[in-house]
């Protein structure tokens, strides 16, 4: 690791990292940087989305009773070991109601899903194993004991941890919430993360820009990235080309948990965001990472704010982003981990490329089911919004691997 | 395709059909119900995860100039075909400033990334492949034409689409979006899915339950998923289990672009929404689809209401909406098609099942970048929240194959 001293001058010059080195050091640089996170509680409606800030626990056995996973007949299975079996209907259960039976050898309880099974009952035999004749049925399937008949507390028992503090709510999660009646959901605060891009060329979206001029449409982007993992996203006017400016809207940022800086971070001599930062005495941890988009990427901290100098240029901004800067924004947030999850589809057509850094490209995914394919979209490059808003996916190719043939397999993210 | 006569009494019993086919007819039967969609407007900041009611085009040539993908000196590339070439430096363009420049050869401009080339210039040499030696600059890298300087128009032309109506805003289309100068953005307006439980057993969430009575998570998972799909859901409350209960909640929900009912759906004598649906006069397109969790799945139309009967088992539930009801939330919002991806991952063990159905398993990631591993979590079935809950993605076991092998790949959808 590679730890600038604070306040001497230095310029963002360190040797560039494999991405999954970098990826570490804002893993570990967040974690020991972010302190106790508050929480609060929301609705489970509004819990989606939301990281849990405390172990929940069943608030009973669950199921809470012996519950038939069918219609059908009650049984103790070794009355149906061989079949067909005429049995002796002694009453039925229905869901929501208490079971009122103890089962005796021979006899059945005619049952629906969802309803507890009588006492002494092993099995059920689905509906459409059975004729009924008045108060006898006679089954035709036979069953093993524990079939259709979900035993009371196989699922969760009581007091048992169902999710843990961290768990990132997902739909599964909000079923579990309901399950077990927790209406009100601790929740973590969600991390604030300032955006503030840099450059007199750079116009807020409602203006009209000179030929020369383009328009601040990596702040919107970052913000819906910051929202979508969690985070709540501020972003700042414009920083001009100048060292007040450009230091007036660092300091405004770093009251926030997460400074997003995009923009300002290559060797241009006009790139004053450096020296602000030196200035404000922030501790660098790396400034540039072998990958592409992005690889001018700088990750440090200033005043106990996480700060990523992201590169300017549209893709750059968003890849580094989802790579590296969400990975602050999880841990921020309350995740105990930010792992990248690559899957793997087989490629429309051959790709190579030089295996000296690992690349993120814009791809489709093509096709259903087990049919789906990829295809890089590469556009005009790194500035190509264009050609990024048709991807439904990253494509990455690592930086261990030069050519990939049609069909070989490659790894995906999804956007 | 089977479709019941309106009007004539019949029983959930149709053949059940293979997934895909029964996908295909959700598509169709929704593109067939949808009428004109109505559109409203947001700001950018909101419009992640709406569809686009409109197609977006580019208000002028991107990039608006030729642009410099780099810091460095704008060339004529035949310039620097033999290096070290020396310069005559005439001059400096920044990011945010006009070009003011015309080179002529044998002369260049120092030029920032983002900045326009001067005119006749069709290359950026890197500032870190130059020596400034007063006014001229020694180069030391030789580029083609068109390296590191993107030419105007060669992203989008002025008046070329570049977002099409029916997109499914994400971050990538958020960049575009803001480039262009769209502040506000049009969207359909989003679809209404009313949510109704069905069964005397189940209580609201914050209700204290017997020992034989559960609580209704479904609705709240059911609710998770619509939200997340860009649908704005309804919660109605749990119809109890008599004719004119059911029939009065259902009916509630008929206002609804989308009807999702949560149990009532199996072979039971006490399931009353069958008989309920048939009253109202309900079209019914397949009551039945092989996958494991979610068999008995009821799909109809009910006056221009598109109407999802899905199993209560609370995993059938999830499971059924994201592979089969998310279509049509995804279509009635506009979005032109509603393809399942799946990608690949290594399976961590060997699985095995009867390809009679096609089977969704909860399951877990492990392991990061291009060693991700999936390892499925069947719990005690399709009641087991807490097994689920634990899930990051469903795998999907193909009812063409029995058998895959630790290693093998198998399909994967994103929780």
């Amino acid at each position: 690791m590679c730890v600038a001293p604070v306040g001497v001058a230095y310029r963002f010059s360190m040797d560039p990292l494999r991405f999954e080195e970098a990826r570490a050091i804002v893993s570990e640089r967040t974690r020991e940087t972010i302190g106790q996170l508050p929480a609060e509680s929301v609705p489970l409606d509004a819990a989606a989305g939301r990281i849990l800030a405390r172990d929940i626990c069943a608030d009973r056995d669950y199921p809470p009773f012996n519950r038939s996973a069918r219609d059908g007949f009650a049984v103790i299975a070794s009355d149906v070991a061989n079949v067909p079996a005429t049995l002796e209907l002694v009453g039925e259960t229905r869901a929501g109601e208490p079971s009122r039976f103890a089962l005796e050898p021979g006899k059945t309880v005619e049952i629906m899903t969802g309803a507890p099974g009588p006492e002494n009952a092993d099995a059920v035999v689905m509906v459409e194993y059975s004729q009924r004749d008045g108060s006898s049925v006679t089954l035709t399937g036979s069953v093993s004991a524990g079939r259709n008949l979900i035993m009371a507390g196989s699922e969760a028992t009581q007091g048992q941890c169902v999710l843990k503090a961290g768990t990132r709510i997902g739909y599964p999660s909000v079923a579990q919430l309901g399950t077990v009646g927790c209406a009100d959901v601790p929740v973590y605060r969600q991390p604030s993360a300032a955006i503030l891009s840099t450059g007199d060329e750079v116009l807020p979206i409602g203006a009209r820009p000179q030929s020369y001029q383009i328009r601040n449409s990596n702040a919107h982007s970052l913000a819906a990235q910051v929202r979508r993992r969690g985070g709540v996203p501020r972003i700042l006017p414009v920083a001009k080309d100048t060292l007040e400016d450009t230091r007036q809207r660092i300091e405004e940022g770093l009251s926030s948990d997460i400074l997003l800086l995009s923009g300002g971070v290559s060797m241009g001599k006009h790139d004053l965001v450096e020296e602000v930062l030196a200035d404000l005495g922030t501790e660098l941890f790396f400034t540039s990472v072998r990958i592409q988009p992005g690889k001018p990427l700088v990750f440090g901290r200033c005043r106990d704010t996480l700060v990523f100098g992201l590169p300017g240029n549209p893709l750059s901004t968003m890849v580094t982003f989802e790579v590296f800067a969400s990975i602050a924004v999880d841990l921020a947030g309350g995740a105990p981990s930010s792992p990248l999850r690559f899957q793997q589809a087989p490629l429309a057509e051959a790709f190579r490329h030089k295996p000296v850094l690992t690349r993120f490209l814009g791809a489709r995914l093509e096709g259903e089911f087990g049919e789906t394919r990829v295809r890089a979209d590469r556009g005009q490059g790194s500035g190509d919004v264009t050609a990024f808003a048709r991807a439904d996916c990253l494509m990455v190719a690592s930086d261990r691997r030069a050519e990939w043939a049609a069909g070989d397999l490659i790894s995906v993210m999804p956007l």
